[in-house]
């Protein structure tokens, strides 16, 4: 059975996931303790996977907030030697197309997969794999930084499933694949 | 008095007010009833602002929706021989910067601008002249076209005021400017 796909993240009004050098300030709000659903999203999954620039981002962080899960790193230039050893045992270096990857997964039991990072989440967009996208929009326009979406092949029609509103101004509306 | 500056405006979710040749044909929809308050917002309207792309555009469809509004066409090449003779007594060409044609305007007793096109739209937010957002959401990844926000000089925040979701799955966002 092939697993869910779902993208979970977090733009600018005007679609940025990061300004230029990967700063989040922006991000940050006052209420402090909104998670705005991730925990229970993040409850749900249980293979994540990401491109290398999100995960040296993440590493750089010194944080490994994904403990628990099964981390997939696409990337075609990463080694495992150079991933921190704290961190060895708990990430796979995959360099493979996101068809594949979803099939293998799907062959190893994965029920629902995370897909985080600008170029990972595009490539797997423009692979029609994404089945969930839960997008939220800060009030804020940044001009300029690391756009979400890129370029695709056709349009990709979405079913609105829900939007919900929080204090901090945060519009989070949720969009599932539209069968064809 | 200042008056009021509004945008009212729908994007697909990666952000294009149209495709690249300027076909709005992903914005059509089955519903077709539903104006998503378009109606109640112009008509609290007194005057429109567009640039010559939009107006141009607006020409060649054969329509005018406009008449008993102020239109104001922004062009420094634009000539009023080159209107068509129809709308010769419709429109008044200006080429002024926003923030002038804002204090003209005002001067001249409006209430209520609506500014509209994608690059009249940008100049307005980068001069910080926007009070008023109205954002609406298609559920469609377009992959190109003419996009609705360009660059800044500096972050603009904003404040969410309501968001509005409609049968089509379009979700509509306003927003106001942030005092600071």
């Amino acid at each position: 059975m092939q697993p869910k796909i779902s993208v979970y993240i977090a733009t600018s009004l005007d679609g940025f996931i990061a300004r230029s050098d990967g700063g989040l300030d922006w991000l940050e709000h006052d209420s402090g303790k909104d998670d705005y659903g991730f925990y229970e999203f993040f409850g749900s999954v249980d293979t994540i996977v990401m491109g290398r620039g999100t995960f040296d981002f993440v590493v750089a962080s010194g944080q490994w907030p994904y403990a628990g899960k099964r981390m997939i790193i696409l990337s075609s230039t990463l080694t495992i030697s150079s991933v921190p050893e704290r961190l060895r045992g708990e990430v796979e270096i995959l360099s493979i197309e996101p068809g594949l990857l979803a099939e293998k997964l799907a062959g190893e039991g994965a029920t629902h997969v995370y897909v985080d990072g600008g170029i990972t989440i595009q490539r797997f967009l423009r692979a029609g794999l994404v089945d969930e996208l839960i997008l939220s929009r800060m009030p804020v326009l940044l001009g300029s930084g690391i756009p979400l979406f890129g370029e695709l092949d056709s349009d990709i029609a979405l079913e609105h499933v829900e939007t919900r509103i929080f204090d901090s101004g945060l519009v989070q509306s949720k969009y599932r694949r539209r069968d064809s």
